[in-house]
């Protein structure tokens, strides 16, 4: 067995040096390296095919499915996709030196809080290669060092990714070991990487539950995680029953395999029978197996019963639980018991109702009259994102730019002393 | 052996009740029931003074000192300085319900992020009973449920203080486990709590670093914390000799024996014959021994050889490293390595120099022609501080009430669905 702890030490001092420089890069500096990136990309699209093509004809081994080998594909399409995403972080503001908030004392200090960078980030993801680009776009803009930990499936196109990252950085003149990639798919590495907490100030472990359940288990640094995504869409009493209708469809099976896709259906008894005598229907010529507790399978004739651990399962597919509750109150209280706090919806026509439910949902995201499926970086304005968090701890709900980011105090003075 | 895993459930059950209570509950309503305390304080004096005179009696069979047993002692103008605490915080802006950004998105999505509580705090904290009182406010103040774990020494003092506050919050209306104190002092106990993730949002440990390590290796929570003060005092090629001077005797004798002060002092070789030969017999004077390199020992005839081990001391005593460095830059270096990132200072009458020390040395905070001992809540205007961070994730620096919060996306839609 190699030394991993070895291993894993050198990614870290090379990712805490180039985080000290990074650090003090400018903002043009960044950009012009993520432009050079993209149109390296662009040049490179060939070459970055033929690797990619080693992992596609890998894929069977691995026991990937035709859907997972598609996504796994590369193509000068999405190449082009690749790069375009890595000008669209350039042209995002740079988080790095903004002045949070500032204030003069009664002493004549001036106390500024000031925007830096969080230092090094460990990136574990499992295997589309655009994730790559992605992250390390996202990690330098906010002037941070990242180590990256692809999954073996996209191995091959990993490396040639970052290969092509980490030469652009040094011929633009910024640290090249601001990007490094794992070229190890070993797992015992991973653990000697979480036990890193002096170099690395963040893992971010995005994809199945079981790897971020280790992930959480084994780090010793920070992590932001989420471990699933069991969402909600509560139907009110006075909700506008199309709206409902398309909201919950909207985030049930627009994207069911995604964690801001709704898992469950809570609607209130007053309207349950006209809601669900459409919605029931309309549910299943989408394709939907809805699972229903006693008052929910008189209204839907194909419901399913549903168990206790139904209420608490992420499907990521075609199946929704479903519950008939007798007052809003009661709706909150399932929602924070069996909910995992990620994205909650209320479809009403009432304030009042909607005010109560958004101050007492403790979740990363709560939605009014749209579909959870909004919770996410893109949508919600923070123009990239490296994850979505359900802790309350730092960065909550979708993580981009700012959330990598931490601050410092800078206090002015002209000789002022503590009495 | 008790079950102390039970034990500690209890309270993290009843803190997580309470804690989705006061996430509701209004400001005036916190603040009543800071105000009620406060009064009630006062009426209670004598009796606190009685429970309390049961631990100074007991203070010599734990080994406290003199100075240690003064720490411990209530009096009236104590209590009335506890009193008064509390009616400060109330004075304080309520983070919760704050709208910290908010945007229309193009498809007219309302999105806005609210600050919220992080829910449960639990705080372990040593001797002196006024934190027992500060954290409760501090904890209550910004929607959070404390569990609350003080040392030993003032177990009377602080069950008195609890059983008022408890019974306070019952009288205004507010769930009496908002704030509740761990009845033993059993070290064993403590390792339950902090495996109780499931109820407890974040550990803050305030006391010595052997405490403040164990804590942060047996938590399965964030924790807020540091673990010693490095602070440095920089006298830069340009400062103003007379205020480095008033700085570095400020930052080292005004209370040696807190985190801020300053343990270690660098002086640019150009300046250091005329600093050192007027610093050298003031610090001297102010009964401050100095423990130098040669280039120090040559100019301070009482100064004693410094080890490597000295630099990366936290004497916590009128105890002072010193060394002179060649540049601007070696001072950075110097505080990178053997600081510990929570305050440094540089003297200086060079712009230049001053922006480049702030941007390079990775403190909570860095001050320019100050004292260290500026690194403080009430000091920065956070008003109330209830721990100071060298922690980049979540808050750094001094941590007030806004940095125990998190906060929530709200979006409001007319029916918006994802394309």
């Amino acid at each position: 067995m190699k030394n991993w702890t070895e291993y894993a030490r050198g990614y870290g001092l090379r990712a805490k040096g180039a985080s000290r420089q990074l650090a003090l890069v400018s903002t043009d500096e960044k950009n012009r390296w993520l432009e050079s990136a993209a149109a390296e990309l662009r040049r490179q699209a060939a070459a970055l095919i033929a690797e990619n093509a080693q992992d596609v004809a890998a894929g069977p081994s691995y026991g990937l499915n035709a859907a997972a080998i598609d996504r796994l594909t590369l193509n000068e399409k999405r190449i082009e996709g690749i790069a375009s995403a890595l000008e669209e972080v350039a042209a995002l503001p740079d988080p790095i030196g903004e002045i949070i908030d500032q204030q003069s004392r009664p002493n004549g200090l001036e106390v500024a809080r000031i925007r830096v960078p969080l230092g090094v980030v460990f990136f574990i993801y499992e295997s589309r290669p655009n994730v790559t680009a992605d992250a390390a776009a996202i990690c330098v803009k906010s002037g941070n060092a990242v180590i990256l930990r692809g999954g073996k499936e996209a191995l091959y196109s990993n490396l040639a990714l970052y290969r092509l990252l980490s030469r652009t950085l040094a011929d633009c003149g910024l640290p090249k070991d601001a990007v490094q990639l794992v070229d190890t798919t070993d797992r015992d590495a991973v653990g000697a990487f979480l036990k890193l907490k002096e170099f690395i100030d963040v893992t971010i472990p995005r994809g199945g539950k079981t790897l971020i359940e280790r992930v959480a288990a084994e780090a010793t640094m920070p992590v932001i995680k989420h471990f699933d995504g069991v969402c909600h869409v509560y139907v009110d009493r006075t909700a506008d029953l199309a709206m409902a209708e398309r909201i919950l469809i909207n985030s049930k099976c627009q994207r069911p395999g995604v964690c801001n896709a709704a898992e469950s259906v809570l609607v209130h008894r007053d309207i349950a029978a006209e809601f669900l005598r459409s919605a029931g229907p309309a549910l299943e010529k989408a394709g939907v197996q809805v699972r229903g507790d006693g008052r929910v399978r008189e209204l839907v004739a194909a419901a399913k019963p549903a168990t206790e651990q139904d209420y608490r399962t992420e499907y990521l597919d075609l199946i929704l639980s479903a519950r008939v509750v007798d007052s809003l109150q009661q709706a909150i209280d399932h929602i924070n018991e069996y909910g995992s706090h990620h994205t909650d919806a209320i479809v009403t026509q009432d304030d009042e109702s909607a005010r109560a439910f958004v101050a007492a949902v403790d979740s990363s995201a709560v939605m009014i009259n749209a579909s959870t499926r909004f919770n996410d970086g893109g949508e919600l304005g923070l123009g990239a994102e490296i994850g979505i968090s359900t802790d309350k701890f730092h960065a909550r709900g979708p993580c981009g730019l700012r959330e990598l980011t931490s601050y410092k105090y800078i206090v002015e003075g002209n000789g002022q002393v503590r009495q």
